[in-house]
């Protein structure tokens, strides 16, 4: 049922747009924001629109930024002579809480899916083969995601890279740690056997 | 971890303090603010502000109203004898839902509970007693919720009422229907055979 009153209504409907919010979680923030003093709905408004405005890309990497470059490129500790590159700058922050990679990053913004019609001019491919260009990067570790759209974005950029003399690595497959092998499923325990090392 | 980009980092933590909202669909809420458009977003923010600025309590019932009254107050083809008194605005959309109940409203916005240091004069009770005086309503309906709480708060207002020389009715309660009976707690099933009813 749709509430009667507009306001409330379309509050609902805008939450309920968010990919994996359903009609009752939707309903729920609703009125988590009706339950907010005046000054904290504002705060939160604004905290919307000034995350819309105020996040852009990063120049070189295409990770987000609040500034021409993202704070990564502007650290002058990171080693410039590898470049990871992920998807999305989710998988940024998924990798930078390993605290193990010193390197920096180029952020494609997807990957290349002919199903859903993102071609290679789609993602931000030009960018990466441009920052190249200076011979200071010796290696490029693809860590697009392990589907086949990632392993098909992975295998077109390392064919590009590699004429240009630069070294390109594949993140492991394998087992994830602190899983139960018995519910892995095949495609990956036969890599993990492929990728198997002497110990 | 923390994202090192302000503005990202404050609207993920705008999100994560709704109730029931952990961190990764926090974040993956900020990230689907970043990727609307200008307008979407300002849309979505004027979407917070609008039903908070606009959304007020209704004068009789205590509803949610963006007017003086709110539709059900409005409405004069609702029966004014009969006063359904829940804890919160959602109950009142949970029982209009059922197209059966043609009485008004009445929210408490609460319940009684000594635990959380809310007492009778927390919750909206004198508003109840108050819309009482005019002899109109002769039945009052109590369906606060069927916890310690809102049994409690129930007993409360009854013991108010009765002297008043108004009809106090509680919910029936019982097996919920379509529930497996094997699921069904001590407690509702011994209160489903003391309400149970000749058929």
């Amino acid at each position: 049922m749709a509430y009667n009153l507009a306001p409330l209504q379309n509050l609902i409907e805008h939450f309920e747009r968010m990919q994996g919010i359903g009609h009752k979680t939707a309903q729920r923030m609703a009125f988590y924001i009706l339950g907010l003093t005046e000054d904290e709905a504002k705060d939160f408004a604004s905290a919307i629109t000034d995350a819309h405005t105020k996040i852009k890309q990063c120049k070189v990497c295409c990770d987000l930024a609040d500034d021409e470059l993202c704070p990564i490129c502007k650290d002058e500790k990171r080693d410039r002579s590898v470049i990871c590159v992920v998807e999305d700058p989710r998988d940024v922050y998924a990798i930078e809480r390993t605290h193990e990679y010193k390197g920096v990053y180029h952020v494609l913004h997807g990957a290349i899916s002919p199903m859903d019609n993102i071609g290679p001019d789609n993602i931000r491919i030009k960018e990466l083969i441009a920052r190249l260009g200076d011979g200071v990067c010796q290696e490029v570790i693809m860590a697009t995601n392990p589907t086949v759209e990632g392993e098909a974005t992975a295998m077109y950029i390392s064919r590009l890279l590699k004429p240009m003399g630069i070294t390109v690595s594949r993140l492991a497959y394998g087992v994830p740690v602190g899983a139960d092998l018995e519910y892995a499923d095949e495609v990956t325990l036969s890599r993990a056997l492929e990728g198997r090392s002497l110990i």
